[in-house]
């Protein structure tokens, strides 16, 4: 039994002997992470708010409440008393704080607690609320320590203080004491190592590694990635520090993106998590699905059609599942290259071409062996299954296939490749190019592509 | 142009004047992983060793080296005094050292470089190189600040030296003076804080979280995840602190998994990079390929068995793509909910059945509707694509198209949720549910059940 069913089971039996006291003492030692699955585990509101409220320290409550899911958070702000959520905002990190309000997605309840904050951080808050959410803006805390480059390192020392900062610190940051731009970070070992009454400006290292408030997030994200970092500067345009971005959002971001791509690959639009209801689940998948469906059927009237034509070569029908098999997966491979590692920035623009050429190639070579190995197979198998008399050549067909495999995947990779980058130039999501849309226009393409070479073919042949 | 194009223009053109000077120049303002970038767009071993060896200041050539792609670091390691590649291993992170060395795969050459590191780092890297990549002890670093706790604050803050450690500090360790067993951590930030004459191992707090030696490195990135962690300590059986694991190697661990389930997905064993060369991406690929087109070739033999019973309706042999296509999207779907998941270490074997109830019956649903789309499209465009008779009656037809879709669909989904909890039970990654194989196994199922919906209901009804 894992951990969380053991919490589980043992608050729950304690919520039935409705022991306060020792449920308190349980929630003392797990983690707010923790306390969030035990809750997500109960089905009934009255249940999780108990939990909830009997979270003692106000710190660890604020905590919890950011972790918990959309709907419970919904939920209990809109159960609970306007100030009380806004002394636990006041305890949040301020990207997690603006988050939350973000997620209540109700306007007028959003404005009450609003009211009920503190002046600063409800002026924090609304700032950060203005910036896109996938901007450098949208995923900075404000909470940071800057000083003045002529304070002495002693000076900075006894004035930072810990309580009013919620996200770890490694670094204070130094800005120019007239123009208050930005001048570089000192790394709290370095500023404890260092002469204290010499000034901070002296022994900031001056950095080129920062974020704008508009740049994109996953531009951010490949940045923290290629150089390493654990926390950037965000600048505004007047070249001050307005907050810093923590690698543990740059963590669930990349995560996100990954997802999100698998997500369109598989075809839905969104990921469907596991604890998603059923009508849910459903939502995000068929529109998709009746698409896909849509072009299936269109190939089926292709394949139809052609074989209205070809009926006394019925054999010919049995193939298209193989090339189109093939395109696809061919397709995908070459697509999936460009998907992942545009996302992940990897892909210089100048290395488009050498990249389209490679993979149209290593489609054409492939398509060669897996054509050969599929017109033998056919060529050897086709007499014994219509052992009674094929109306069709077993060697004609044996070519049919051999072109139509190895001409198929050199298509297929050549879209696989062109798909994505034009999606890119377009702004759209890459992987779009491996999902069921792209997948199912590439089938269609594949039964032409056969029934044109059986068709030329066959009028050569016979 | 990108900066890495200009950064890269400008130090060729300087290569071909050979002006030394300005080329070291040019790379101070570089970063080690802007430097790796510019030697990976050169051709000639000999231009990227001129570049590495131009790099100065001892600290970032060791970074860049350990940067650089597999086969240039063995290049120059090969190519280099194994003491001066010594040195620059010493001023790596342990960890980063260590994955250096494993990276060479040339037991002479690492021995040979081994004899000439300092003592204390050949020991920290042995004892590194001798565990499991995948688990704790493969992915820590051995630098760490750890002191008893009858020392006090003042005493730590004193006897802090950065320049022993190369990556970035946030906490400090305490460990029992006498067992010396890990007791818990203190940040920087509180130690700057605190009663310069009070004991560490008062204000330590101790920590639950932590990694073990042999733990899966997946475990611990999805606890950086679920705890929002910078740094994790590592301890080993007797409880004592032997390392830290540090959130960049996470953030890694993490898109590397990613990157892992999207290729196994799309039929490549690993990653294909876009800067693999043509025969790499063959080798990578073609396996999965040949294996696809063997499982393809038997579903058209399947067909070609069934049509060739049902000659007199050949416009059947233009619907199992549709099928197929059905069956492999939705169950792809179905799958997806499980890789990531599993994978993510978000659900719990006590969800499965709820899951697999969900999904089986979300498959139904989206069934009946695609099923019905799907039957009222053949019922109604058959006739006009056969206009001159067609042998099978519309209403038929379509109700085997409804009933295929509508069956096909809800196998799938059951099949895309065991499979992967199966191959996961089997120590397998749940990815390989959402490969070629299994779905071009599913197309073949999709084929059967085609077939006898038709065979059955064209009894029936004839």
């Amino acid at each position: 039994m894992s951990n969380q069913q053991i919490w589980f089971e043992r608050i729950s039996s304690l919520l039935e002997e409705e022991d306060d006291k020792q449920i308190k003492e349980e929630l003392l030692a797990l983690e707010p992470a923790d306390i969030e699955e035990v809750i997500s585990q109960f089905d009934s509101f009255k249940e999780q708010r108990t939990v909830f409220r009997l979270t003692e320290d106000t710190e660890k409550r604020a905590e919890l409440l950011s972790l918990l899911e959309d709907d419970l958070k919904i939920k209990l702000a809109e159960n609970a008393d306007p100030k009380n959520v806004a002394r636990l905002i006041e305890e949040m990190a301020s990207d997690d704080a603006a988050d939350f309000l973000a997620d209540l997605e109700n306007d007028t309840l959003i404005k009450e607690i609003l009211t009920h904050l503190e002046d600063e951080v409800r002026q924090d808050i609304t700032k950060l609320l203005s910036f896109d959410e996938e901007s450098g803006g949208g995923i900075m805390t404000s909470e940071l320590c800057a000083f003045p480059d002529n304070l002495t390192v002693k000076d900075v020392l006894n004035s930072l203080q810990p309580e009013t900062l919620k996200d770890p610190v490694m670094y204070i940051y130094v800005i120019d004491s007239v123009s208050k731009h930005f001048q570089g970070a000192i790394s709290l070992i370095d500023l404890i190592n260092a002469n204290p009454d010499e000034k901070v400006g002296e022994i900031a290292e001056p950095s080129s590694i920062w974020a704008s408030l508009d740049e994109d997030r996953e531009k951010i994200a490949a940045k923290f990635r290629k150089y390493n970092l654990w926390v950037m500067p965000v600048l505004d345009h007047r070249n001050q520090i307005v907050g810093r971005i923590t690698v543990d959002d740059i963590l669930d971001i990349s995560i996100d993106e990954a997802d999100e791509d698998i997500a369109i690959m598989t075809g839905t639009s969104e990921v469907v998590s596991h604890d998603a209801n059923l009508m849910e689940a459903i939502r995000l998948r068929l529109p998709w699905l009746v698409v896909t469906l849509l072009l299936a059927l269109t190939n089926a009237f292709v394949i139809g059609h052609f074989l209205k034509s070809l009926d006394k070569f019925i054999v010919l029908a049995a193939f298209p599942t193989v090339i189109a098999a093939m395109g696809g997966n061919t397709g995908m491979q070459a697509a999936t290259v460009f998907i992942r590692e545009l996302a992940l920035e990897k892909i210089l623009p100048e290395e488009f071409n050498s990249l389209i050429l490679r993979e149209t190639l290593s489609g054409l070579l492939m398509g060669i062996v897996c054509g050969l190995i599929a017109a033998v197979i056919a060529y050897i198998g086709i007499p014994l299954l219509y052992a009674d008399g094929n109306s069709l050549d077993p060697f004609i067909l044996a070519k049919i296939i051999f072109f139509s495999v190895c001409f198929g995947m050199t298509t297929a990779s050549l879209i696989g490749t062109l798909i994505p980058i034009m999606l890119r130039k377009g702004g759209l999501d890459p992987a779009v190019a491996a999902g069921p849309f792209v997948t199912t226009m590439n089938d269609i393409l594949s039964s032409f592509i056969y029934f044109l070479i059986a068709t030329t073919l066959l009028k050569v042949f016979l």
